[in-house]
């Protein structure tokens, strides 16, 4: 029984209904001109900028599902999922344009909801809402968020740019994310039947949040500039460790050494790693979903890079014949593949 | 009975298919820096010039329905819908880029004939295709389609700037796309239950291309150009000709005259109205889908405009207090709503 307000979105129509779901939501930054009102946002980067644009579809069923995905916290996680890619480059995100297609089975407080927590990520990360759709769909809830950032041109880093030697560094750890979702689909399977359910998420609030609510790695971005380090690749972790490093190496024709040992993986994931009788490397190398940025610096700059204080360097690039291996404690190599890892060499 | 080769999405994987249908798409003007292939696409724009980026959203069954939708068809659209939201700002779009929410029902081969649809319309309008997002679906086809273009700020044209005695203009004419559709809605409905449909289109090719495969009207801001006139407003029709100007006349503050003998309507347009019991002035006023160019110039660009060729003046702005009205030849006064139009006064 839901005791809220409900509002049909028909009650509003579509532009009614952008115009409440974006009122309130100013553009704080010099470069946007023009945000949402118009057929297009116009934005005027500081001169001899360049431009960096990224979309990313979520769509549910697939990308999320809302019978534990709180709409705040979807809003929230999708202004990361978009903003990690402008980080990524080595930028920041600084505007944001959100697709909605929305089912009739959707309330406008529902889509209040989803838009407060992209409001509160934008704010929080000094991204201005620019623009976007909204349209009617006759099946799930479908977000697509364009993201849009500006950096000179010589401080934007790709994924092709790794060297012999340079060591891989990643921030934060990984394969949380992906325990979160599983212990989501736990409690979901758990109290399919119960009227009343009561998921049992103690000691594992940590999991959960990296998950629904994955914080941008601006500080990242920051540091490294704070730092003087322009790495020489970078990608953000979306597919997990295995997938997004060979993304690397295949852009930048190398192969890599990754070692077992030196991967973060925090406490929590080990624990219900242990509980639900799963691997925790198998998580970190494939889980994804981390939004933690993977990057790649020239050997001399490890002291610079031990400095940041918030980063791990876990292996080093080598030349692309020899393949790209995760090294465990007792010296075996494991080949790394996108899907998983199998065979020992 | 399918008698082409299908090969099924899962055989390729995300990646294998993302360079499977991007390449050959190979970017050509300058301000692309870096497109597909990494976190971020990279767009320089010439010094000083605002960057335009706008963002739409179309769903299986809201949108299009792909009994009748040729998929290449659907793919030329889409830039078309999109590269339209640039033109109306009095800029061109030069970069493109795709997200794809893809059933496990189409095959490889089916998204092929998508993305050479999308390619074509690229390349026919010197856009480039720099990157995307392709992820599974549960439900239906969804693309969402961002457009970016750049243009010196003092061309940049908004909704807003219209002003009183402002002559009202359009390019093209209005209510085909809307026929075509009723037309693609009629056979569909009389051929349900027929083995081998065969559908009858005599005599009105021109509507169904102006429903399936619209174009952009890139050549209209190339004559605004020419002709040094820079609009007051500007806005594309997509809503319908009443929606779209109660836009232009929200935002500029001001009230409208349009004169309904002047409102440009296709012989075809005519003929398949009066075939079905429809009113073809309905169909030009909230058809929508057109995807003409609705703008307002200064009264003294009156032969500058005429001397375009290609652009009709169907009235004239007018103070906000007198609200929006279209006159009809006997001289009645009927208010413009943004659905329909009723009551006379």
């Amino acid at each position: 029984m839901e005791k809220k307000r409900r509002t049909e979105i028909a009650e509003l129509g579509e532009f009614g209904l952008i115009d409440l779901l974006t009122s309130g939501v100013e553009p704080t930054n010099d470069s946007t001109l023009r945000a949402v009102g118009d057929d297009a946002a116009v934005m005027l980067p500081p001169a001899g900028e360049a431009v960096l644009c990224s979309t990313d579809l979520l769509t549910e069923g697939v990308d999320f599902d809302l019978t534990y995905f709180p709409l705040k916290h979807l809003g929230y996680k999708a202004v990361t999922v978009a903003g990690s890619d402008i980080l990524a480059m080595n930028a920041r995100p600084s505007q944001l344009m959100v697709s909605l297609g929305v089912s009739a089975k959707m309330s406008v407080e529902a889509l209040q909801e989803l838009y407060e927590g992209i409001a509160f990520a934008c704010r929080e990360q000094g991204i201005d809402l620019v623009g976007g759709d909204t349209k009617a769909s006759v099946t799930g809830l479908t977000l697509n968020l364009t993201a849009i950032g500006h950096a000179p041109k010589e401080r934007i880093v790709s994924r092709g740019g790794a060297q012999q030697n340079d060591l891989i560094c990643i921030s934060g750890n990984l394969g949380a994310a992906y325990m979160g979702l599983r212990l989501l689909e736990r409690e979901k399977r758990v109290l399919a039947d119960v009227e009343n359910p009561e998921p049992k998420f103690g000691g594992y609030e940590y999991l959960l949040e990296k998950y629904l609510k994955p914080r941008l790695r601006r500080d990242i971005v920051d540091a490294l500039a704070e730092e003087g380090i322009v790495p020489t690749s970078m990608i953000d972790l979306s597919d997990g460790l295995a997938s997004d490093l060979l993304q690397i190496c295949k852009a930048s024709k190398c192969g890599a050494r990754i070692y077992l040992d030196r991967i973060p993986i925090a406490k929590q994931t080990y624990a219900l790693a242990e509980e639900l009788h799963a691997d925790p490397v198998v998580a970190a190398l494939n889980g994804g979903e981390d939004h933690e940025l993977l990057f790649t610096v020239p050997l001399a700059m490890q002291e610079q890079v031990m400095k940041m204080g918030c980063v791990d360097v876990i292996g080093h690039i080598t030349p692309e014949s020899t393949g790209a291996y995760l090294v465990t404690p007792d010296g075996s190599d494991i080949r790394l593949r996108a899907q998983g890892f199998a065979e020992k060499e």
